[in-house]
């Protein structure tokens, strides 16, 4: 008997992924990193550096997920507005951090060069733990069961790789892929019948294109591994049958 | 004087990203779409093959945005369930489309290829109009403001093409990217100033590391030229004074 498994969510927060402009690569690496440890990740939402839409999602996700991890926003210029917003979903006061003040020293021994801007990066929710940044020392931080980090994906990393003993690590999500050589309208009838036999265990479909035409990889995924095995098996013995 | 612009949301449906197995392509696409034609992606939410998930979402999303476009959950196979998911969440009906039969039979010509798995892919909640699938041919739909797309990106890229003609198209947003040659923080009370002074602009500042260290790219947004043009020569101003 295992505990169900820790859910989570992923809130990015930044205008320039919803203009399409950049491309969100850190909700993707945040995603193979909980199925590593077994957290399930049941949603991930983008808004817009927008404090209203911010709140809205966070006190969403928060109230509905174990965890929730956002990324962007936390940095020194005006648009960055996620610890504010942070502080107002949780209805705590913010101001610069005496913890985060000292770690931003370490990077801008010169005060000259520790000014507003850079300042505002220590600006952290009351009540908050930090999460170091190893990359350029401005820290993210937990309230709760949210963890702020942020956006440049070389640091998000970084934080994520400090945050991840604290979650609760759970048996991984085991997956093993089968690559069909057929059509998906060709497997998809013995493909339910497989699914049916072994209600325990997720199999998903997915097809693609290259060079050689229509192809589909058959993705079995559970955190049993001889229940992994027994239905990998089947659907090899499926796909054999139709050759 | 110009009209409001039109919103949207884009639900990706799938376990494969939310597992990191597959990284989400397609709203990137979409975004820099609606960018172009002038429609403010507002929200972008990924969500499991799970009924009460797409439900609950898609219900969320058609009644605050103008538009919400889907992509994933229409192939053959049994993890295919977006289709079905959109009739519930409109309270319609779903079967068998006689016009999306027609289009399979266009490529399945021999009956025994048209199998029962194929057909699901004719499946089409009542009420709604088709999206032409060059691709493949099994179409897509739209039922009112929700438009249903596949999840393999090349054939979502020809529905998008399909239907960018049917979306409001506003004043595109222009955008003019400033690289900053300095790190962030030794921009951000400047810009913010230079901000502050054009409040009809939307200026974002996004780090970012390369092989000479940190640096910064200051993007200026609107839907007007002269308002662009002018708030972008104050920040190549501030950004000379800086040096």
């Amino acid at each position: 008997m295992t505990a169900t498994p820790a859910t989570a969510a992923v809130l990015v927060i930044g205008d320039e992924v919803l203009s399409g402009r950049t491309r969100d690569t850190n909700s993707g690496h945040i995603a193979a990193r909980l199925t590593e440890i077994g957290v399930d990740l049941k949603e991930v939402r983008v808004v817009a550096d927008d404090e209203a839409a911010i709140v809205e999602a966070l006190n969403a996700l928060r109230a509905r997920y174990a965890y929730v991890l956002t990324t962007g926003g936390i940095g020194p210029t005006h648009d960055d507005i996620t610890a504010d917003s942070v502080a107002k979903a949780f209805g705590v006061g913010i101001d610069h951090d005496p913890r985060a003040v000292a770690m931003l020293r370490e990077r801008f021994a010169d005060p000259a060069d520790l000014n507003e801007g850079r300042l505002r990066m220590a600006r952290i929710p009351f009540g908050a733990d930090l999460i170091a940044n190893p990359v350029s020392k401005a820290p993210g931080f937990r309230l709760e069961n949210v963890f702020v980090m942020a956006g440049v994906p070389s640091i998000m990393a970084a934080m994520l790789d400090e945050i991840t003993p604290l979650l609760a690590h759970g048996a991984p999500i085991r997956s093993e892929t089968i690559r069909a050589d057929a059509k998906e309208g060709d497997i998809a009838t013995p493909l339910a019948a497989v699914q049916k036999a072994h209600p325990g265990v997720a199999i998903g479909s997915y097809p693609y294109m290259d060079a050689e035409g229509f192809n589909t990889n058959v993705v079995v995924r559970s955190r049993d591994a001889d229940a992994l095995a027994a239905a990998a098996a089947d659907v090899r013995a499926m796909l054999a049958a139709l050759r």
